[in-house]
């Protein structure tokens, strides 16, 4: 059976190394184009070493539409802002889309353009385009032609948050903090001095104080799936480590609750989830995680507040992988096919 | 002039080898004595291969009381409730004390007994003893026979906390979250599978949950400045690296309140403090107080809650640095002297 | 189809976690027993918690060989001197084995009792046991009862060495030096102090002068392969990392010899092996090779020396993977089955 | 007594950062200037902020020399080619010089347009410059206007190797080889992909085969402290830590020769350098040497080679501890004054 084309937009930074990565073992789909802004159609294992044997693809030119024929499925691995200019002519030649920037995953213009700095190029498709959580989503992300990939800190974040805010159990008034801990891959894969090795090396550093995109990103999408406005105080910190995330979350809750309702709430939402794991038995940590589309979760209680842990690896659950695991829900395939 | 004769008593973990570190280079103090639970009295530079050319004393068996023959003071840095039965035997011959262990921190042997899990042995010197926060406590450190040199997390927590608590800036019906970040130093020299380097690299990992014994110290040190009950719920995490602390604050003003009148706050309650950074400039980080004796400071306004953020070196400021910055004031050294 | 069934005997090590993670994704194969001489059979998730979802089948007695019963082979994940104790009862239930220790690695009984303190319980079969180098032992491989699976620093500087001295290149009067560094994965799971992530990070550190077991099992084999005496000086390294190897092999060429042609031998051994990468666009380095069961060589010549450059995965073409590339190879599955 | 004062031509790299820490707890020598290439007039601490509290000097332009009225020393932390332009004016306004380039470290004008690819500008002072390693050229430092501060690759290697090489015990018909580890700050503060932390941690790397600048540095020194003629074959590699070098070092000697030997021939030698521990408690770590200006040695013999391990701390005696260790030479300060 021949496999499905799929097309990377934008392929030389991190996501899209470990979106070939992945569907380089993939038993139903290939990476059959690469096309990127990059001048002078580099061979992607030339900007990648570790793919050599792997996959040698040259990065055709963005505009060379022509080399899309036959593809099923592009991945938008392109900057905030770009995505957007782009994604629209991939829809018209009829390919169906995981775009994995932002550009799509705010239902609101006015939030848009407040934390993105520009009015949206392409507002009509925000309502059709879904938000690509699969333990949320996925009778939607089934038929959508377009699959707006989460971020990975509202990935980590909404998970762990949505089914108890769902079942009311956190008390809408009071704001959920939540603080997460990223491996330095997720600010992408053009050198700076913060995350320059003898900068970050040894180094735990906060940063984004009440300004970071993925705070409305949380917000909207939990009234989204719960029906409920919440307010979400994101803090992340940036530590010396490739990849991985943690996100401890602190809430108030409704009322009396203990751990074992919480974590019952938790084991019920993803009874039929593959990637999510409601952890007793351990703390999650990103090691538990690493390299893996797993994300692991925990519910405790703590002077009066709920304490929710929950880890994932930014690249994979937090970025490629989920596209995957969408991809895989778009076409009919096992959700985990590739991911295991 | 002849310089002041100091003793360690344990000092072959990583608080015993810092403190002789410094003291290597300090211009009014040197280490005279070692003492040490362990047999056959190793040179020290045997058990830290760093300090050949720096200090090459013996470790002599700690009932060779007889040793502290002339020595002015001890640094105990013995586990938790194995200080308590040594520093006695140290006051009662003349010595002053700075004890590294948690054993004279909490003034309430009741709260001792609940979170170390046996009676106090000493309860009679629990009033003596003498909190070593010198940003606090400075005028009785410098009488004081007996100092409990604080832990680390309470100590970057204390100094974010502890002025805006006086200003009655705090909400005191609200739990303060302490969500800190620790390098592995914090856990002592004994190797143990979590900071076993293949578990503990590229790993971010929370503990404690609850139960951390650095939460009552943080609250009932917060009542003693303050005289108010505050609440604290402290989160600790290991990150991979080797040392430094980072502690993000979350807490509830108790009005409205901007940046800029939490910053004057703290700017005016460490005006005389040399070794207290209140950064505007930058957020904190665990790299610009590395090997140092600074802590430094920032707060913030974000979504109606006030974010504090407290930096320093677990194994300096959070430790040895913290008890020699003691030191300095018990014997009317400048409170810099060797820390610079 | 049904899979082919493998046990795992001493599941419990980083070799055994990353069998079971390889066997997880294997398109023919599974994990079907795992044995161990732990008691109180742990579930091998409670051990790994990355394994929860993945493999959570419990560690029976390592003495209980009825389990063994339908299962098809065996890899050996036992300390060096268990292994030979136990591979025979193995061989003898009618399994085929790929034993990871060093037991079956030398030919002569003699040599083994000098590196490894005892004598050889089990002499008889060294001549049977196929060394599992594939790149040069394919054929024999495939019949194999009993695969001695290498070494990781032996794979790395063998895989560099062997076809330039098969092809005379390499003066067999002068030492070869072999300087590796290495992660610290490959000391195994029981924490040390040398280890100890304090210890470690920030931190290279060479060990074993003129001492390493490693050292002998290099020479054997080199003679084995090439039919020349090598004498070999192998000097490794620790650095302050989870996984990875790097040798930096120093040699004399037997004459005037050049980068390419040194390149080009190298790429005609292996042309057919799918796992070596012969690199002439980079140097190679631990990174590109990380997760995977790739080896990355290169050749150079600077002052009228050869230098050779040798990169895998001290976990998987070092360990794991190349046992599975191995078990691939007895039943006849594509050699790269899993390990892609 | 007023403290000499210094300049730093230079400072907003990683060795500028750390000669104003050193500096700053020296008890005769501070620092007074600061001239940069840099326009703005940036404050130092805006650059580094770990130095608020420390040095809030304005780095003034570079240009600007009458800032240097009163000044008696200058450090030189400009890039090679740049630093010769700059150093003639220094000297002429009689100041002495430390220059950490590697301008002056050459003294053949045509080994230094060979490597460094263009002609000398200074060449009458290559004569007048004296190569700053204290070990061996103290007596000629101590009367020196003009220091070229030794790369941190030479350093390490030429402590090993000169009192061997003078004591006749290296065969000189055979090519040293110099197998070095560096930690990334060797490769200076501008942000590159080679040192971005996610492709730098969990990878080691080998750079610049056959073609490094400290390779004709190593050989030139030696010849010149050895009066022979020596050829070094040099490979650096990167590995996953911020400071710190190990260099191992293979050797043929010229006939039988001992360990115990060996190391009488260095302890000889550095009988009185309070900066060289010759070790044979433990094999030279960096972990031991980091934070410190000590250069740690070890000698060994196997399979018939000498083997000798060199470690140091790349920005202390590997640079700017070397460097304050020359000024204190120059100027009759006790030589480890600010550098234990």
């Amino acid at each position: 059976m021949s496999k499905l084309k799929t097309a990377i937009i934008g392929p030389t930074g991190y996501t899209g190394l470990e979106l070939i990565r992945i569907l380089s073992r993939h038993p139903g789909a290939e990476v059959s184009v690469l096309l990127s802004r990059r001048p002078g159609r580099p061979v992607i294992s030339d900007i990648f070493p570790s793919l050599v044997g792997v996959c040698e693809l040259k990065c055709e030119l963005i505009d060379d539409e022509k080399c899309l024929e036959g593809v099923d499925v592009a991945f938008v691995a392109l900057p905030h802002t770009v995505a957007m200019a782009y994604v629209p002519r991939l829809l018209e030649r009829g390919l169906r889309v995981v775009d994995m920037s932002a550009d799509y995953r705010l239902p609101d213009p006015a939030v848009y353009e407040k934390w993105y700095g520009m009015e949206h190029a392409d507002k009509a498709r925000l309502d059709e385009a879904v938000y690509g959580l699969p333990e949320f989503m996925r009778e939607r992300i089934r038929e959508a032609k377009l699959v707006a990939n989460p971020g990975c800190y509202p990935t980590a974040a909404l998970l762990a948050l949505a089914p108890l805010a769902e079942a009311d159990m956190l008390d809408p008034g009071m704001p959920v903090i939540v603080d997460a801990k990223s491996g330095a891959t997720g600010a992408g894969r053009t050198p700076t001095l913060v995350n320059y090795f003898p900068e970050r090396n040894e180094n735990v550093e906060p940063y984004g104080v009440g300004d970071h995109r993925h705070m409305p990103e949380m917000e909207q999408v939990l009234t989204d799936v719960t029906g409920k406005e919440t307010t979400v105080l994101f803090q992340p910190h940036l530590v010396p480590m490739d990849r991985g995330m943690l996100c401890t979350i602190y809430a108030a809750p409704t009322g009396g609750v203990t751990r074992e309702q919480l974590t019952d709430v938790l084991e019920k939402a993803y009874a039929d989830a593959p990637f999510v794991r409601v952890r007793t038995d351990v703390l999650p940590a990103t090691k538990y995680v690493s390299g893996t589309n797993f994300c692991d979760l925990a519910a405790h209680v703590a002077k009066g507040k709920v304490i929710l842990f929950s880890a994932l690896d930014n690249m994979i659950k937090g970025a490629s992988g989920q596209a995957i695991q969408n991809m895989n829900i778009m076409f009919g395939f096992d959700e985990t096919a590739g991911l295991y």
